[in-house]
């Protein structure tokens, strides 16, 4: 059995220098990385570890097959990612069988939403797999923002705003500090949200959180509901300030 | 006007090497380090930087004035508390205006729970202040798990087991995955609540994850009600996997 392994490494939410000392370590001596994008575009995750690779690394990116064209909820996306995962997995098996190690390079924390997990359930029973954890994004766009988004006993709520309303009201009625991810295109759904909730007033949008082009503003300051995808947004917590 | 700076350094959930590379760098420069411990104890925060300070390093423990003896709802554990934070923070303004930077030593992430937001709250008026995050304590112990905490859509709740048994079931009821934080004296609480929501089975408990000692497994195998406050109970979300 060969001892040569996939890691999934996160590599934090953007400036090189969030990467973890281990990650860092383990991109610089990479023979092998992977790592998602969307046709087209250098992807995020090989952008962060620009100038960190060896020279002669040999590079597998994963070019998603679908973005938004195929609604989620249709059979045909499923099939189409499950057959793009499958043969990611092939293309990652191949170098291990080969005896050489992997850097599958993760956006944020591998564990934590993403596409890695896609690849870790199909992998891990046929190859070594070690996960590193990253520091996320959702952590980078709350540092920005300049306050803590937990205080004492607040309950924390992860909300992918791609949800339907009454389930985001939900989560905004039992939590007291909310990430809201995955805003894209429904941030004019989220604002209403927020609104019936009476949380607009504490609602803050961060884009790109902890990159030199970091942008946080009172969500009702923001006049547009133009928002890229890995944009966010924050209502922090109220509890115990000794 | 002083340019000394106070950082607020998350330097991670205990593997020296799960530190960023800018904390790493922050806490090897570090002329003056602060951190928060149990009197008596050397201290968790502190423990992970052993080895990485330069001699010489001027240290600042913060040994808490209270922790279980007194309850936190009497108002005496609120005023001594109010006490202690200013008089840490006392102490580390002080070293601003000899125009020393402060690094303060913050476990896993600075503004997710943690201590370090109630010198956060009142250093930011008076000196400058710098928050570098961290990976968090409960991303470690997912990744022990060996199993993405989110898949797709998940809600993801993280709750404290300091709350009473009420809001803990209703978080448990309204998310599809939960980290439940803080178990110390209240994992019986937690377990009751786990098995009336019908999710006894696929929770697992975690300890000191990503150290070396790390402890993983069903929640169910584990016979006793006894656990350190850093324990966390993980209930895996069950989304979206095509």
């Amino acid at each position: 059995m060969s001892a040569a392994t996939v890691y999934g490494v996160g590599v934090g939410p953007g400036a090189p220098d969030l990467m973890s000392v281990r990650a860092a370590r383990l991109v610089g001596d990479a023979k092998v990385v992977a790592y998602f994008r969307k046709a087209g575009r250098p992807g995020h995750a090989r952008s962060i570890v620009d100038g960190l690779l060896v020279d002669g690394v040999v590079e597998e990116p994963m070019d998603y097959p679908v973005t938004t064209e195929i609604a989620l909820d249709d059979p045909a996306y499923a099939a189409t990612l499950r057959s793009f995962y499958e043969d990611c997995v092939a293309r990652l098996a191949h170098h291990v069988a080969q005896d050489r190690d992997v850097v599958v390079l993760c956006e944020g924390d591998p564990f934590l939403y993403g596409s890695f997990m896609h690849l870790h359930s199909r992998l891990a029973a046929r190859v070594p797999v070690v996960v590193v954890p990253g520091i996320s994004g959702m952590a980078a766009c709350w540092t920005a923002s300049g306050t803590p988004i937990t205080y004492g006993d607040d309950v924390l709520c992860v909300v992918p705003a791609t949800l339907d309303a009454a389930r985001i009201a939900e989560a905004l009625a039992t939590s007291d500090a909310v990430v809201i991810m995955k805003l894209g295109r429904n941030l004019a759904k989220v604002r209403s949200a927020l609104a019936a909730a009476g949380l607009l007033d504490r609602a803050v949008y961060v884009e790109r959180g902890a990159m030199a082009d970091q942008v946080v503003m009172p969500l009702a300051a923001k006049t547009d509901d133009d928002a890229p995808y890995f944009s966010i947004i924050l209502v922090h917590g109220q509890g115990r300030r000794p």
